[in-house]
């Protein structure tokens, strides 16, 4: 090291010879003994997540890993791959894609959930009303809340899956019944608009106290498994330099299957 | 669906409205019951890892989580969150330097790996004596075999662990016998060059029957990880437009701690 | 084509067999007619530069070529190309790094000299009346305008050539004015804070018309030509993976030289 | 700068306080004197362009600058646009996409060249002849010359007006003749496949000593600035996250017209 002048600090990884610490645990104890999603959030957030939010955390990020050749990752993956550029590239360019229209409505919906129940604190309002105030402070800034709605799903089954697992873990506080509420208004109104997984993982996020300026990191980080396996499709399946219309891909993969006895906790 | 000719074929995911298949399993089935590498390796390699390998499958993804701020692939992050770049900027660029020289010796060792257990086999060869003949070839080709050295770690725990790990699983077989006897042969030469920890993971993928074209996605993948914690912490911790010297770092995050009672299984 | 609702438009370029036109000209009679940076102006504006201001068109992208190796962009290509990435790759990773705190100033110039001129035709002001106003706007916002003071420079000799020469194609007008209108009142107050070279081609830029939202193009599609040097030079001279650190570089270029005769027009 | 031990050297920019000097030139009396191109030739390859070849310099970017929406650049630009990705983001994934397959041709015709000019002078050969032992060569190797043939132009305008501006600026040599009697042969075998624009780029590059490792630099920093059209053009036309086919996109701009006089030299 030079002159302390020039000294910077950094608390998440310490190497020294044949020693690594990730936020002051040794690596090599970690591997065996706590899962890759766990040593993630550890690098992430700093702490291992405490055990009864551990199933939680591995379907959080499991329920990103892919959702077909139409998202613009997956797209942007394959138009790289087609062009002879190598995994590398291809994944940069899917994560590059990662933006406030696609993936985005975390932070988005993060930043609102967190406002309304300041509003809900502030006010001693019950969620359902929290609900309507943001709503209608939104509506007079002329926004909309993000993390509501999809154009394909009208009840998706990793919404109520998160849900269900928020409860098991005990997590299910103040942001997820905001975001409920929110769901429900919309439909008291006649207008259903059900809380889509990017809503419902920002929920999530809320609950576990991670802050909304990295939220998107935990969908970038599972959908790169994603934007692999597309890469490793298209290299092995296609030529080059096609045209890549994702409305005209067909499923042809195995069929409808069941989980193998034993597999789960 | 337009006209048949322009139809292609995918089969990573199956998307219908409500209803999302990783692989032929519901999504929302495998939340909660699967860990997060496991719909990893899932969906990139076809199928569930059996379940003798999981601890190994989710070891090889933790350890390549972070290396400190060293890494081309954390200074890359790093320089881009310094200059008020985005998250899915600063992990692309994080990403892109993952190459040939940065996480590609996987791939180089795996290779290599392949050409030796083929010469062993060809030629009724022991490991020691397959070692040898596979370093002549690559001499002989002005070529070194890729996996071994280190600038930093004599001894990698990442090593030792991945070893351990993968007898435990029952997978150490001809392709991690033979990166040993490598490691021997260079050791009785009087220069010890050790595994390091890519290719130790070369070798375990190599026995788990991954494709060399896609191994270096199990760097990839894991690393992002630490990719969202550098530039979390550029942007919590530094100025903009900082002169990053990684050899100035000085580590001053939790001290080394042990991991805590009930982790792991 | 299919069918109509799923048309689409787009007015750059018009691509037939054999015949190809940039905004409704012939590419091939372009082609030694007009310089590479009017083709570059035409297809980004829309329309090819009046024939007074093309020496200023020329200099303007030519003055951000490069700035050596300190810059994010040529150390970001200069990381990616050490770790064996590829020329698309580093040339992705420095573009990737031109944000906010790098180049960046010049849109957010732009954007205080739009205000600052709207103030000024409003409210009937001298420049200097409309700088001191538009100054104190920002400050009882917090903000400081972009484009003034350099790390390196105090008077940046491209900031004085961009100046004499939209003086010489007749372009000096009210957002120059103004622009140096600030740099006067700076300087008038005890703290001179130079218009850098980010503030002179925003507001050479206003002056052309060109939109704030897009003036950064004007300094990425010429820095791409020093990221492809970088790359070229540290492919050529240096090892792979090595600590690069830009304070430790010393230029061995060719010494200080006149330009040749018959150079210029 | 530190101890010795740990400088290193460039060649390409000089940077002291107020002064800046390009491979020797000072960067504002460069400004004005010289053209874009010239300032980017002279940091890409160290010297500026001889005057005779400068307008092939200019037609040799000019022609790379565009090519409409069908390019993976151009979708891949416009994909990362539709997502809400930033200018620099779309570059990045556009340049990406600049591979083997798209844009990548001329560095490899430009290595065929090389190796057809080495058979032609090692054995006293006609370019003819040359021309049909390089393709028996690469034929019996089970290699294509890459360059030749064009899915949409059979005879390509941008390649004749190359020739032509080649052959104006006395640098049509050998490489140029043997690229045309590469041409010629397959003709003469009744299957035409005539050199396309990455073909006579590189054949023209050849002619102009740039090494082929940077030659795809020359069609990466000329379309970048229609990277930046597209960007533009996705941003103010198209709403987010559209389908975006580039077989469905319809030309509306400015209609087909004629040079404006005095435009030219």
């Amino acid at each position: 090291m030079g002159d302390e002048s020039s000294a910077w600090r950094t608390a998440i990884t310490e190497v020294k010879p044949n020693e690594l610490r990730l936020r002051g645990y040794r690596l090599d104890e970690l591997m065996g003994h706590i899962s890759f999603a766990e040593a993630a959030w550890l690098v992430i957030t700093g702490e291992l997540p405490p055990q009864p939010i551990r199933p939680l955390v591995e379907a959080l990020l499991a329920c990103s890993v892919d959702h077909g050749v139409t998202p613009p990752s997956a797209q942007a993956a394959r138009l790289i791959a087609s062009t002879g550029g190598n995994l590398s590239q291809a994944v940069a360019a899917g994560v590059l894609s990662i933006n406030a229209s696609h993936g985005g409505a975390i932070e988005g919906c993060m930043h609102a959930l967190h406002r309304g129940v300041e509003i809900e604190e502030q006010q001693g309002l019950a969620p359902a009303q929290a609900a309507k105030a943001l709503l209608d402070q939104l509506k007079s800034e002329g926004k909309r809340i993000p993390g509501y709605g999809h154009r394909l799903h009208t009840a998706d089954p990793r919404t109520a899956r998160l849900r269900e697992l928020a409860r098991a873990s005990g997590v299910y506080g103040k942001f997820m019944e905001l975001a409920d509420a929110v769901e429900e208004h919309f439909s008291a109104q006649g207008r259903p608009l059900p809380l889509n997984v990017d809503g419902a993982m920002g929920a999530v996020l809320c609950e576990l106290g991670v802050p909304p300026e990295i939220s998107n990191g935990f969908f970038i980080l599972p959908r790169v498994a994603g934007l692999i396996a597309h890469f490793a499709e298209e290299r092995s399946r296609e030529k080059v330099m096609r045209r890549i219309d994702p409305a005209q891909a067909v499923y042809d993969g195995p069929p409808p299957r069941e989980l193998p006895k034993g597999v789960g906790r």
